[in-house]
């Protein structure tokens, strides 16, 4: 990472309403390459994630994404391509660009599909994620659907039992509607400790729990720097989180045609940090269900939760951050802020 | 379990062929009350755990079985009605009944389906499931293609954050093709430990590896006896195993009518072991997806996985003991043998 120009971690100066951040960002994405349209989806996304308090998937990227695109390594033109394949299959080839304009480009008929067929796939390949996997799901619960998603990354992670790395950080993304709230999100890298996280922490000088990683000779170490350079990071909860690794590379690689964590190859791109794979999506209908309404149900599970003494749940800290970012505006450091104008070339 | 008549643990010293032992269990099943169908279904599903070597999930589990059905808490004759609800979903009433026959009724029409639709679901309710999960998901993958199943229990599981226990242990099962090999089958507890584990720890007198459980006052406890007689488990990985455990109340109970972990009352049925639930299948059909086959990718990935050091792929294990057992025969000690002949009025 030493060669990217980073965003610096320091007080808060600066308030910025969310549509504000949107156009900077947007500004940033236009500048080095991207169409308009993939701009404004990768722009919302950056700033819903620093709006919602995921920092490390927040303007923390901008740097990344930028020395992605000067590099040549994706394509922030690509016009994604959506097939029809079955009554409850859609695939996309985004065609060496990002995800998510991929997933807005299917959105439409993906839910139609779920609607209709009660659930639904999308299977999308030849694509760049570099973003938190809730915002992929969390609109689909708004809308009362249930939606869980995966895509894979690159070779970070050791499998259990293994000596090397193969496995990306690979996340596992829910949402799911609820009666009287917001919806129930969660987003978990099935590595211990997501990388933006090492990363942040690296920065910061601080050293990690036990169990996160391994150094460059594939010893445990709690230095987020030993296992940045050379070494990998291990799966969470041992051989359970590593099969759910493997499972999330054979339904966001295998199953959409996309590369694994291990296959694309970026050292002709200095500067290229989105890992070239796939992800999968699965919609299902919950008014296909029995009995009473799944959003009711939620409900009560969540009430129930509440009463043997949970304080939060998933996705509550970014709900109550984005409440506050409403009233208060997002808060960016002038460092920061003075870094994504000049990116911007303001 | 202490008025349980219960298996005990020595030597082997009888060897049974595969389909000696499903007869044998199809009996005692019939003895106690099921259907002619639901008792051929279970035997074949328990001798296959037993087979495999999944002893927790084998005749161990027995003794429970027949308890339930004296209670009266379980449906023994329950004929379970399939609704053909979308193109993609497949609704089961169970009846009261087992998990495993409401399945089977159903499998057929999912299948169809997702061949079709590209992806299916199977929402199962009003069903008892006290099998192992992955012999529900493995046959998928020898018709070439992909199944993920969850399936919640009863409350035993302390959420992350809380005090007390609300979650099941909740298991999530994947099945896979692959070219040149069995399947990649997994089936893990979202608790740290599966519940007939700390059974058999706590029949054997072992202690438990840390992190497992907590006692009746809610402290962290290694004994077993603790975690059963008042105790609780805890999930696996933390939060994240936590958050994976709430999805699985979500999709097994919410998203199927079924009931989740803590909604059941079975105190009016002693000796009832089998948890009154709900069952999620999605069953997928890889050939829709872009690109070499699934099975040929999958291969890849495990040819990979080896190449990192791994020596041993979840499933792995059940394969071989199940081409052992083809061979040796099951093997079953004397007591074990004397008592299931007992139960068969043998």
């Amino acid at each position: 990472m030493t060669a990217t120009p980073e965003v610096a971690v320091s007080a808060p100066v600066h308030s910025l309403e969310f549509d504000a951040l949107v156009v900077l960002l947007e500004q940033i994405f236009l500048r080095h390459g991207t169409s308009a349209d993939v701009a404004r989806t990768l722009a919302l996304n950056c700033a819903g994630a620093e709006r919602d308090g995921a920092h490390s998937h927040g303007v923390f990227r901008i740097p990344g994404y930028v020395s992605t695109l000067k590099s040549g390594w994706v394509d922030g033109q690509a016009v994604p391509v959506v097939e029809d394949v079955a009554s409850g299959f859609v695939r996309v080839d985004a065609g060496n660009g990002f995800a998510q304009p991929a997933l807005a480009a299917a959105r439409s008929l993906l839910v139609e599909k779920a609607r209709s067929a009660g659930i639904a796939v999308l299977a999308i390949r030849n694509s760049h994620h570099f973003a938190a996997l809730w915002p992929d799901v969390e609109p689909f619960a708004y809308e009362g659907l249930v939606a869980l998603s995966v895509v894979n990354s690159m070779t970070c992670v050791v499998p259990h039992g293994a000596d090397r790395p193969l496995f990306g950080t690979n996340p596992i993304a829910f949402a799911a509607p609820r009666a009287d709230g917001e919806p129930i999100v969660f987003d978990l890298a099935t590595s211990a400790i997501a990388h933006g996280d090492v990363q942040i922490a690296a920065r910061k000088g601080e050293r990690l729990p036990q169990g996160m990683g391994v150094n460059s000779l594939g010893q445990p170490t709690q230095d987020p720097k030993a296992i940045l350079e050379g070494g990998a990071l291990l799966p969470f909860g041992g051989h359970k989180g590593s099969a759910l690794s493997m499972m999330v590379e054979l339904l966001a690689a295998a199953l959409t045609g996309g590369n694994f964590s291990f296959e694309f190859d970026w050292s002709n791109h200095p500067g290229a940090r989105t890992p070239w794979t796939g992800q999968l999506l699965i919609v299902i209908d919950p008014s296909k269900a029995a009995g009473q309404s799944f959003a009711e149900r939620s409900q009560e599970l969540v009430r129930q939760m509440h009463g043997v003494g949970l304080k939060r749940l998933p996705g509550d800290r970014r709900h109550s951050q984005r409440a506050r970012s409403a009233e208060e505006g997002i808060r960016l450091d002038n460092e920061t802020l003075e870094h994504l104008r000049g990116l911007a070339g303001l």
